[in-house]
């Protein structure tokens, strides 16, 4: 198996390759969202047989369904409701992992309130059970997406009621303490090298 | 910690106690589907940092979407979608679970049309990195429910296409190869014993 691109440098600053295709394709990586990107790297891993990950579908409380002759089931009035768990999880090289990702426009920091309450505890209790638990971070406007453990995610959350504390989490502190995974061709988004760094510091 | 009445009986016929709660209580155990037995035991479980165990909700396709002035999106016209994964998954004990829940009015066996063959590839996937997949499976005519192994599901669905092989595995079958699941009180249905089990065993 070989990833070209999908190399992890952590604590660097962007390749100049990457450096180029920020230039040129300045939108949004290729169109793609960070979830789709996250999507069709879990398909990659999938066919290959290296990991079992799927985004979880959106909880949606159905209230009225038609049912025609002849053809399918319509829903035709439901509500969207808030998830109690994160967006993706599932299983690589015998461990769980579940996690979340989401990107912000902003250039300095990550605002915590991306974050529901619920999430954090659900990634904390994960963690208690063996699993591992992180949230993915695409600062959009530099095309940079990091790795980050739950554990830090919790810590800043927490703090954030004291008095005077920060109430986002620094580009600089996601910088020294996460990963960031750089964007390659197959699969585009290889976020499972920095799984790799985390599981060996497990051992 | 202490479960008054989960203890797993495997290889055993229902407990006298047992006997009794099915005689008075013929229709549904206490009229909760299988679901909602493992939804409320997963709850349980959820509660006490016992393990992290989720259903995921059921994967609609949403094509019209209403936007009232002052109050919640609502859905006008969406549609069921098969899911390309199993019903529920976590994490216990640092092992991925996996797993589908079936009923049956049979008696005699349980009838492999109530699979799907993407959830058979999925099981069989999450077993290859390391995950502990299985389904739990209700003869509702008995008030018993087994555990069973991916693995022995994968076996008979894989032979069924051979001439004159059987479409269902029998319950005999499942009596030796599973584990029963006896009804108790907290949890409702404790099938993580049976999970302690194969955990033991992989040891």
């Amino acid at each position: 198996m070989n990833y070209p691109n999908g190399k992890i440098y952590k604590k660097t600053a962007a390749s100049d390759h990457e450096k180029k295709k920020t230039k040129t394709v300045q939108y949004g990586k290729r169109g793609m969202t960070l979830e789709e990107e996250i999507n069709q790297s879990n398909q990659f891993y999938l066919e290959r047989d290296i990991a079992v990950i799927h985004k979880k579908p959106t909880p949606i409380q159905v209230v009225k369904v038609d049912y025609p002759k002849r053809s399918a089931a319509v829903i035709r009035e439901a509500y969207y409701r808030q998830s109690s768990t994160t967006d993706f999880n599932g299983v690589y090289k015998g461990f769980y992992l579940d996690f979340e990702a989401k990107e912000t426009k902003n250039k300095q920091s990550f605002p915590l309130k991306n974050f529901h309450e619920h999430q954090i505890f659900h990634m904390d209790k994960c963690q208690k059970q063996g699993g591992i638990a992180f949230v993915l971070i695409c600062f959009s406007i530099f095309n940079r997406v990091f790795l980050l453990e739950s554990e830090y995610l919790s810590m800043f959350w927490n703090n954030q009621k004291k008095a005077g504390s920060r109430k986002s989490i620094p580009l600089s502190f996601i910088e020294e303490n996460g990963y960031e995974i750089q964007y390659g061709f197959q699969p585009s988004l290889h976020y499972l090298g920095a799984v790799d760094q985390i599981i060996k510091n497990k051992k």
